[in-house]
């Protein structure tokens, strides 16, 4: 069945390592147990879902990475580095993604997935001198946006935790989302894919509009949501839908 | 205090296996680093909880596991394999449990849990030929039923996420939850479970309505929920508390 | 890198062992996949969120070691042990938080956490003699206050899951919550950060003015939250964030 599903996935996507990362990405364990669960993942999941054009395949990998990083999956993780990388999303992408996620998902995380990078990376012979450094020049910054973005919190939270409210300013909004490695729209992504992960939709209104002014279309957000269907549970995406909807119905009027 | 566990729980419970799977769900650092923990673990949840009439023993053990699938506790899922199997419930029914939690779970839970089972199913001599293929004789669908819930969800998420809608109605209702191997009755039990042990009491209205309507009575859910307070934590089951209340009142009328 | 926070941290809290462990708490790994997470964690995480003064070191070990519990991110809990242990929290304290957390995040989590500190309390020659046992002498009980509660819970949950409303009576409220091995303010410490850890604001409000009125200042409870947002993430210490400020607002009536 895998070398099956190898040749009709090289068909679609064009590279027989993703084919066989994809397939990786099912341990032989899962036939044995669940013979059904590998025949769903064979035929629908790498078949039909990730060939879906709704998304790219590497927005896929990215996706599903981040979300794996969010359920601290780190058993699996390397797996996921592998296929992030042949699909296309790059190493200094992928250290990005984690630092990013260490601030959206707890650092334990991010830790627990360099532990899981670290293998794959050094068989590749990625070191620390090909990755984004501690003090990259920023993008630029839009000073009055964050201005406002920064008033707000401390009106609305500077007497319940003025160390949230700073941290949030110096560490994240001006530092943290300037870094260049990762373009805004890939960190929108992965913050959105971490929120709907980790079942958060209360914080997801925010993080979307943020993503589509970034640049990620409305097409590619409905992608995402079936995606991660998959990889998160149906039920985390369905206390999203709601969220994405009325993102969408405000954004189109 | 383990062989005494032992010793009244095979009275209680009826086989010497099961009570020493009970007895090995607790690992002996739990004595070494907190003596009183293990003392709540053998007189109250397994002398106690595990025995109280509300729900029998064979769900508890489904319950539990599908709580740890959905935990993603991959360290203790082979534990409590061997707990579910010689409480009853058999190789079928576990491999569908986590089938079905792949989709409501999320992929990766189902991937550890499989990597988990196959040592224990190994050891029994359980092979994929014993277990439920990919196409089996689906149950019986009520079409109306199905249309109108798929008229809604269209209806109301087309336009956020067709793909969604559309993976819903082929994977999930015209299939997963029709495959006979693990009854409708039971596959709800799972699907609240991990609905509960994800903190996700927003979707389990119509979850605990479907498990009612499949055969699940008022007094095994409210001994499903005091399980669960002990395997995902009081929190969890306060959060579900007010749902079922509203569930079983509207249900009342 | 490691050493020069070794060095600052020496300076600032005190003992080259804990200095050690937290720089212990960042795997090689983490320098060599992500080198600009490296630098956020030994500068800004270690070097100034672990030394602002709205919470002791000592608390925020208990904190980070509750949050890590709650995450199940047993992978790192051996050295987030050692950390707490060399912060100043005692074995007792650290053996009844996992207790503790057994009850308010699920068995699992403690069960894994007991694994992951055997070895460190084996190498340390702390023995189970040295640890609370199952009956110490209790704490008093405000019995008022506790018929009260009791009798609140019996009317809205007792038709909804009798086993849950007694199983609270007796396992958490005439008996746990008396234990007189972690203090009640530690214990109201330990359970509103496994309840932020968990992204459960929904039941923060009883238990962060039960924390208060147990001594917890709001200072400290701000300084949790913006020690959290790290452990955590953002957006669940954002989801927690009002919870805290009506607590604060209600109480300053």
């Amino acid at each position: 069945m895998k070398t099956h599903l190898a040749a009709s996935a090289i068909a679609l996507m064009g590279t027989q390592s993703f084919a066989q990362d994809l397939s990786n990405t099912l341990p032989d364990s899962v036939a044995s147990v669940a013979p059904a669960l590998q025949s769903y993942a064979a035929k629908d999941l790498f078949g039909t879902v990730w060939n879906a054009e709704t998304l790219s395949v590497r927005d896929r990998a990215l996706v599903t990475f981040a979300a794996m990083v969010t359920r601290h999956e780190a058993d699996q993780l390397g797996r996921f580095t592998e296929l992030a990388l042949d699909a296309g999303v790059t190493a200094p992408e992928l250290s990005e993604t984690i630092t990013h996620l260490a601030f959206y998902t707890g650092w334990g995380n991010a830790t627990a997935a360099a532990e899981a990078m670290a293998p794959v990376y050094a068989e590749r012979g990625i070191t620390a001198d090909d990755l984004p450094g501690a003090d990259p020049e920023l993008l630029p910054l839009d000073e009055e946006a964050e201005a406002q973005r920064q008033n707000m919190v401390q009106d609305n939270y500077g007497s319940t935790s003025q160390g949230v409210v700073d941290y949030t300013e110096s560490y994240l909004f001006r530092d943290l989302w300037l870094r260049p490695d990762l373009a805004p729209r890939d960190r929108s992504l992965v913050t959105v894919a971490g929120l709907i992960a980790a079942g958060q939709p209360e914080q997801m209104t925010f993080h979307l509009n943020r993503a589509m002014d970034n640049g990620l279309t409305q097409e590619e957000a409905g992608g995402m949501l079936a995606h991660l269907a998959f990889y998160a549970g149906w039920p985390r995406v369905f206390s999203a839908m709601p969220v994405a909807k009325e993102v969408f119905a405000n954004r189109a009027e």
